[in-house]
């Protein structure tokens, strides 16, 4: 990517994430209990890439939707990204305690609160689609409502983090691996890609590209996220990465090499990119996006 | 009430109930992991008053809607009312051991797994009625959704059950109780009701009527809740109740006594059917839902 197109799009990315993170600064307006409200925005506020919310910004715009008209539906699939990392982090799943290297939400406020707090942030998400979208047909709110509710729930992030929990310590076939990525991580990142352009009104045929182009993404962003786990591990540990893929949990690194992954990690990329062909010059910042996808380092 | 009216109110919620009961028992159409299905119908299919559901429905059709197509959002009230049972028994909770004789979720499958089922159900929850509602206006089953997420989430149960565990070994005043039940309580049964007439395209005089007469079924139903629980444990305990008023957490019949706490559940039921006097002989069964709830005996 040239230069210039790489400064268009830090500047494009940044824009989307201010006009997200103002929405996000307003979106709680819950008044009692104080302690609630807390505990949503702390986890919530934190800041963070927000490439959830500014893809869904990005197809909006791309299927020639005002991107405003999105932005609830932007800070929503934020709520949810973020209730699912409060879940996740808890004693019973992942027991984490740094998010981001601030103190995870059940750290800071308890469990019991943490949980809640990711109860209210997954309430609040379809309370924003479908209670604070002013200006879009009910009949897309309820369309992205839908995808909202399937993507977080069973069929998606909670699908997902079921089969992974389950696959802890163990070495699991690709198979499986797939399985969680593309319910733990596409799912959500495809409903970002969607939900946009389905509140623009986009036609059939752009929302099957951009689904596409958002699963080839999603699954890339996690085996890139793999990659990053274990070259990172490899610095902080002092070992060759090789001996430690063999004891790790599955990961695509410890499965296929570090190599084969990265290979996998382009050509979804590449299939993601193309997906977006028929678009032209409008699909530059969903091209950049797959692209900040691959070369990010954190 | 004649016991012909009240023969009819049985076999009309058994109806209503067989009728919900067959659709949950359809609902959880996930396969993939079986493990999480089960966790979810394990608690979603136990059985139980199914209040809400049958709220729902007689609602819709008092407002000349057809129950039918009520059906998947009192699937969804169910879901939620399951959901936050299921949080509510987690250790970092109340700590339940049993739910209705049963080991509660959590000490069936483990913590991860029944914080995860869950929010599985309140992702399915919203997807019964933003997705699997056919026949409605989308408009109406918009504001459905926007109503209960409300209801479910900070504004509802979750910024209920914050208050109530932090109230936990304090006495209270009626102010903090009243904010307890309202939310925790009151605010599903609320929404269970309007839910039906929304999706019925009642008129808003009515919708109001059905608010005024959920709000003290919802308060009334809570205290009652609590006149039961003192009761059995005076039975239990063989002690005088009297003496347990005063140190148990803050109930209604602590803070008013056994006697007022009965009257102020009477006058809201008085209250609750007055508010449904303009409806006639059609609120019927709403009227005999009143009377169900004030006595109960469980």
């Amino acid at each position: 990517m040239a230069y210039q197109q790489l400064f268009e799009l830090e500047t494009y990315l940044q824009a989307k994430k201010v006009q997200v993170e103002a929405a996000l600064a307003e979106a709680v307006t819950l008044e009692q209990p104080a302690s609630l409200r807390q505990a949503m925005e702390y986890s919530l506020l934190v800041g963070g890439k927000r490439l959830r919310p500014v893809l869904c910004l990005a197809s909006c715009e791309l299927a020639g939707g005002e991107p405003r008209l999105a932005l609830p539906t932007a800070c929503a699939l934020e709520m949810i990204h973020t209730m699912s990392l409060i879940h996740d982090d808890l004693p019973a799943m992942d027991d984490d305690d740094l998010r981001r290297g601030r103190p995870t939400n059940h750290k800071m406020f308890g469990e019991a609160m943490a949980i809640l707090a990711g109860d209210a942030l997954l309430c609040q998400a379809f309370e924003m689609v479908a209670g604070r979208s002013s200006g879009v047909p009910a009949q897309r709110l309820l369309a992205v409502t839908a995808e909202l509710a399937r993507a977080a729930g069973a069929p998606g992030l909670v699908g997902g983090q079921v089969v992974d929990l389950d696959s802890e310590g163990k070495r699991v076939p690709l198979e499986t691996l797939e399985f969680i990525h593309l319910h733990k991580t596409a799912a959500l990142l495809e409903v970002s890609v969607i939900s946009g352009a389905l509140i623009a009104g986009a036609a059939e045929a752009l929302v099957a590209d951009l689904r596409r182009y958002a699963r080839n993404i999603g699954l890339a962003f996690q085996i890139i996220d793999d990659i990053l786990d274990v070259t990172a591990d490899s610095a902080t540990l002092g070992k060759t990465a090789g001996k430690d893929l063999l004891t790790e949990k599955s990961t695509y690194p410890a499965l296929l090499g570090l190599e084969a992954s990265r290979r996998s990690a382009t050509q979804l990329i590449t299939a993601a990119k193309a997906a977006l062909a028929p678009q032209g010059e409008a699909a530059r910042p969903l091209l950049a996006l797959a692209d900040f996808i691959t070369t990010r380092n954190h």
